[in-house]
């Protein structure tokens, strides 16, 4: 992947930008996502699915291939799962240098109460082989990508599609799949980065040896070099973000707000561990204050709310931030760690705020 | 307004794009863009409305001030009207120099149907002062720009007002108005640019001088120098936009086709007159063919489909081009008349292919 030394974001990368969607930092404040805010991350094209004639296959490893039509998709348990997801590359065009890609600021993320039948128990039903080792998800979706021509695909582990609370998804917030969510069925795996969430899906394949498509063995890798072999990126990193306070202004977005106390708000969430600790500063991350929080109201894999009320010591600018931490005692940093994707970055949000006289 | 003589796209811009969504071009192909690919473009934060104390109130030079609740207006005669609502500021980005604002390319365009009750009845039953002059729409929405805090407020004349086919709207396609697209009543004014629909609605206020807001008298102006006095921006300029045909690579978004002939589609809307002809170019422009254009299928004021079948006369790279004339014989021209607010840039959309062998 290439680096850009320019301060300067591409015609390039803008394209991206317009397409990808990212949250309006005032949704956070809604524990779940109204459609049309949610983030969005569309690798290729969004393919317009026709849902007679679509169908689902299992295939590969398995002692009972099946082909399922939604409709018998949705005769099956159906289940509901609140999950925030967030794109693994967002953050990214605050690394420096900055990877090019999507230039995802801190807004890549939303919180959905999906509704479909769970993911082990289709695959029980087809039969995994003994020796599976990885179960491959195909989407509709077709594009070129770092050369290689693919349709999307990702893996996961046989433990984790079978033993998760994964789900094939066909309804978001009780309304069917719109087009851009992966209509009509989308994988959600909660706790992972959102490229794991395979959209407009067409095929679960069971391999018995690990899978090397280019989502998993070139794509989405945590490399600090091009020469590094680097990780797979999984599960998400503690993060919060806040409600921008105040009002805006227009063209630099910076915050003014009226003299006296504030509440300010915000979500955390963590694909590790549960959130342990959400903390506030108004000194650009010197000293840091307890927030409230609001813990598990849409259950384990969705965001919590926390909220703290500040009193401005004095008028004038302030850098507001907020960091969480998880259970194992993960905290975000301040500054982010670079790597060749720009994968991850899960360092403190800075809000810029004028308090007036 | 600034202007930027660097390349690159800045942070605050960047910011800007992040939070303005714009339609992925393959959304085309729908009549009406579903919910959550429209674009969206909003001056400062989206206000989450609370419809039970909700009202708008109508007011000014009237005989019979008006309070209305959304119960109140939901009862009133209820009107579909599908319309096409490109930004103002579409095209902005590929000015040059380029005017630092909200970054858009070419894609801040949809098509809905709004339904809701008609403005000019409403005011009738208000009672217009026979000096009245304009009419003022205010949204719940503030915040600072160019130095003036506000709340966002546009005005049309009250010949328009009255005279026009303008909806009081609650509802997007079939469903209640989401946040973003202006909860609970937005004013839609068919063939006007987007600026002019105002969100989230609090008041209507009729007055007997010219309105003097900012949005009227400082933004939204198309001026060709700081000191030109300009003329507002008001009706949407003749425009066509392409369905980018074949298989995109992620990061460049240029596209890739098969051999063989290829269906190019798209859409073309106007709101000075109706849309007369659509062409198609494959040499960036040089030579043009009349597309086929189906007309009016949801209205006069909705985007008209256009197709060709393109036969590539060889394989390796060319440059598409669609472009549209309306009744009164105005096209589409190559390249954008630069002005300092970077409006109404309706230039020909160019999309690079490359045909393999």
């Amino acid at each position: 992947m290439a680096v850009s030394m320019d301060p300067g974001i591409s015609l390039q990368e803008l394209r991206l930008a317009a397409r990808n969607h990212a949250l309006p930092l005032e949704a956070l404040r809604s524990p779940l996502t109204p459609i049309g805010l949610h983030y969005l991350l569309i690798h290729y094209d969004v393919p317009f699915v026709d849902p007679d004639s679509w169908q689902l296959e299992i295939c590969g490893a398995v002692e009972r291939p099946l082909s399922l039509t939604l409709e018998d998709l949705r005769r099956r348990p159906a289940t509901d799962l609140t999950a925030t997801m967030e794109c693994a590359g967002n953050g990214r065009a605050l690394l420096e240098p900055r990877p090019v890609s999507q230039p995802w600021l801190t807004e890549a993320v939303g919180t959905a109460r999906w509704g479909g039948t769970a993911l082990a128990a289709l695959l029980e039903e087809a039969g995994p082989s003994r020796a599976a080792v990885d179960v491959v998800f195909a989407g509709l979706d077709r594009g070129v990508e770092g050369g290689v021509e693919q349709r999307y695909e990702r893996s996961l582990p046989i433990d984790e599609a079978l033993g998760s609370e994964s789900l094939l998804a066909y309804a978001i917030n009780g309304e069917p799949l719109p087009a851009q969510h992966g209509f009509p069925l989308r994988l959600v795996v909660p706790g992972w980065y959102g490229m794991t969430n395979v959209k407009w899906l067409t095929a679960i394949t069971v391999l018995e040896e690990p899978f090397t498509g280019y989502q998993v063995t070139a794509g989405y890798r945590f490399k600090r070099s091009e020469d590094d072999e680097g990780r797979p990126v999984t599960r998400m990193r503690p993060r919060s973000l806040m409600v921008p306070p105040g009002i805006p202004d227009f063209s630099t977005r910076e915050r003014i707000l009226d003299p006296g106390p504030a509440l300010l708000e915000g979500r955390a969430w963590c694909g590790r561990a549960p959130i342990e600790r959400v903390e506030v500063s108004d000194d650009d991350g010197e000293s840091w204050h307890d927030a409230d929080v609001e813990r598990d109201l849409e259950g384990r894999w969705a965001w919590v709310r926390w909220s703290y009320r500040w009193e401005p010591p004095r008028d004038g600018a302030f850098t507001l931030c907020c960091r969480t931490t998880d259970e194992t005692g993960e905290t975000q940093p301040l500054e982010p760690e670079w790597n060749v994707g720009g994968y991850e970055n899960n360092a403190v949000q800075r809000i810029p705020v004028v308090v007036r006289p």
